[in-house]
């Protein structure tokens, strides 16, 4: 019997997962998960569209569909991102994936050969380390500053390898770190882009969600010269188990995209492409984000007011402006034991060295959740924490 | 900027899409398609059961799930898998997939290395052809006989290749020919797969679609040693659109799968999930499917009974025992001209050639669909394709 493909060979299930095991178990507290909060779900608003869907179009919600997803949606994906200066019809168009996983996987598959160099953040989302290591892909990762990647050293890798498939990037409240690429390294990084001639891959799930702040400029809306493709989704501002997201490119990768798809989930799934569509023009949708950004601003402020009172001062923590995560850094000594000592005493975080291109690296660092827990759970989760570092930090 | 990965760079949009834009024009009659007959859909249950899930579990529908797919549905198909002989509960798992080819498309990827061969019908279900394509697999077509695969061919082909993958079968009313393979047939290639030590897919969307003689037992119930891996789906059985499929394989496999789809769907869709859940369990389901029988053998004769009426005798025309799709056969001249004809005059039907390993081998046969069209446009669009025909053959 085939052995599994090289590819798959070595590729591991989500350290994240294997934390999320220790959850199961509802005395523990999870600040490890990267799930929406609940309460930030419109489901009275979903149920009453869906009744509406299954009433007037039962047919073209159960029928097959094209790849390309349901028109209307991606019509009015395309005119949001033509109103952000995202899009150029003449030049670029939209297909509608099932979350943003699967346009970076697309991607990934299309463009990527075996072999070939994927130059991310370090640390970066495991999801889409893991979806490069799926093709084979040399994973290098470039250190960040306070204000996004560092610009000298990624300037080094690009000089270095000569088979560079794309440059990963997630600009804004990245995961796991929190952190924002200010303007000045976003137009420095598109500049390498379009110097080397290799693509950038925006991932911007986290977007809409500022709680603090100015907006930066999405790197894809300085792009004039098709070097950058777009991952968006409406997993973290309407509802992650739908699986809508998509993927806004020059035509020719979007219709190669497209091939893939057809191959792999034929189309996403109808009935959600459309509660998606009816959600954002029936409703008022930027109220809707102002509410999601009031849930998050004050989870946000929660957890990190708790942090700063009741943990070490040497523990040095990112403040974000939006998104879903802390990312917490200890001044030396074993980050690992810190998170066993912390799942010991019921409180879930995850290791840093998951988000790591080598995970065999030295890590001090370990990522925090606010959306997930409750406010209670916030409060008693960072007091757990805080006495856990007391007995290893000052 | 990197073209596109070895892999895709010649693959193409299926034939059949290029055939569907002329059946936009609401003036051509379609035999082209593959979608289920929008009568069988349970529209208004559906409508019901979505109402009831988002009343009582709105944050379950909404929030991120497992990748294993939605446990009660899982258990469902095991457990329904288990009756029919199918599955071993201490050897096997279950996945749920965007659709079964999702399956297909996973189970290359997992499996397939590139330049590996892949064993299949000739002619075979083109998005698997094409997700075979997409992983650089070698493509080897083996003849069919009126009972399924010629099994000298087939024993030729594994002593002649090394490295095979997998031997990729549809036994039951095969897409595009209609044809089932034989109980005798079915234990010999599983013989073979068993002494090349090589896994068999098992493609089987149309399984519960037999509305003639008696079911054949698929490979999957005669396997004792792990050797086939099992594609399923509710596409054909409740609704495309849902995108619900799986794949029923050896725990290994099912945990290699899984982690391939974390980085790409994440998970499939979860409401699509919960209504085919409480579908099969609220409502008799093979009451459902004995209704579904009625229509697709109500369809099948008026279209079969039409083709022998009018079409020269020297066509001649596969007589399936279930599923979708009927095959038809020139004696002798140009095939293509045949269905170019056919479209001008508003008629489509798909060319057999892209349903081969190699499209561009000489082939006389082309498929019809009786499922998506309405009984008036099966007996008019035979009408059509009898005058195309009469002007070509006796």
């Amino acid at each position: 019997m085939n052995a599994f493909s090289y590819r798959v060979q070595t590729l591991q299930p989500s350290a994240i997962r294997e934390i999320l095991k220790f959850t199961a178990d509802p005395t523990v507290i999870s600040f490890a998960a990267g799930n929406p909060a609940p309460e930030a779900f419109p489901a009275e608003e979903i149920k009453r569209i869906t009744n509406e869907i299954l009433s007037e179009q039962p047919i073209d919600a159960l029928q097959y569909s094209i790849t390309e997803g349901y028109t209307p949606l991606r019509n009015w994906i395309k005119a949001d991102l033509e109103k952000k200066n995202m899009f150029d019809a003449g030049e670029e168009d939209v297909v509608i994936t099932s979350g943003a996983q699967q346009a970076i996987e697309v991607v990934t598959k299309e463009i990527c050969n075996e072999g070939d160099v994927i130059i991310c953040e370090a640390p970066t989302f495991i999801g889409s380390l893991n979806a490069f290591r799926s093709y084979n892909s040399k994973l290098v990762g470039i250190d960040m500053d306070e204000d996004g990647i560092n610009i000298e050293m990624l300037e080094k890798a690009l000089e270095k390898y000569q088979r560079v498939a794309f440059i990963y990037l997630i600009p804004n409240f990245q995961n796991p770190t929190g952190k924002t690429m200010s303007l000045e390294k976003r137009k420095a990084v598109l500049e390498l882009a379009k110097k080397h001639n290799i693509y950038i891959l925006e991932d911007n799930p986290y977007g809409d969600l500022r709680y603090l702040g100015d907006d930066v400029p999405t790197i894809k809306s300085l792009d004039t010269t098709g070097h950058v493709l777009y991952a968006g989704t409406f997993s973290k501002t309407l509802a992650p188990g739908l699986r809508v997201g998509y993927l806004c490119a020059p035509k020719n990768v979007i219709s190669k995209a497209v091939v893939c798809m057809q191959v792999s989930t034929v189309h996403t799934s109808i009935l959600p492409q459309m509660i998606a569509y009816r959600f954002v023009t029936e409703n008022d949708f930027e109220a809707h984000l102002e509410r999601l950004r009031g849930i998050y601003r004050k989870k946000s402020e929660l957890m990190l007011t708790n942090l700063k009172m009741q943990m070490p001062k040497s523990i040095k923590f990112t403040e974000p402006e939006g998104g879903l995560f802390i990312w917490g850094t200890l001044p030396d000594g074993d980050m690992n034991y810190f998170c066993k000592k912390a799942v010991q005493n019921k409180v879930a975080v995850v290791p840093g060295n998951a988000f790591l291109t080598d995970e065999s690296k030295p890590c001090l660092s370990f990522r925090l959740n606010y959306s997930t827990p409750t406010d209670e759970q916030i409060e008693q989760g960072v007091k757990i924490l805080a006495e856990v570092a007391r007995t290893m930090y000052r």
